[in-house]
């Protein structure tokens, strides 16, 4: 069967984002000062073939904590559905 | 009110996404052949100041309009909840 993830990859919230920063700040030179609080991450769209939904899941962490995302400085999460 | 956004930029599917590509090439390295179609984003959290749930809707997609999503290559989706 074939699986579809939609993994979501953020900066730690213990963490500054420069970026989420600056588009802050951004916002309101286009009058949108009441846009507050932006932090910038990764999506991450794929598929996966696994014979159950539980080890489509168990692929997709795999891939996520060797190859996604920086565990270190990133949170994930993610969810799964048949494709 | 407060209301919190969850914002996911993806290039168009029309689009070639050679990071995409890349990283699914690279699955193969780890063991996960499995896996195929990666495309790669951005997802964006912010919170939004707005009188109703209509209008922070509004404002969020101006933002995204203007600035968060480059609407010649990227597609963008989001959802809104009471923060």
């Amino acid at each position: 069967m074939k699986f579809k993830a939609e993994i979501d990859v953020m900066p730690m919230e213990a963490l500054l984002d420069p970026q989420g920063k600056a588009v802050t700040l951004a916002m309101s030179t286009i009058g949108l000062s009441e846009i507050q609080g932006v932090r910038i991450g990764r999506h991450i769209r794929l598929f996966v073939e696994a014979d159950s939904m539980e080890n489509a899941t168990q692929k997709v962490d795999q891939a996520c904590k060797q190859m996604l995302a920086n565990q270190i400085m990133e949170s994930y999460e993610f969810s799964i559905e048949v494709a």
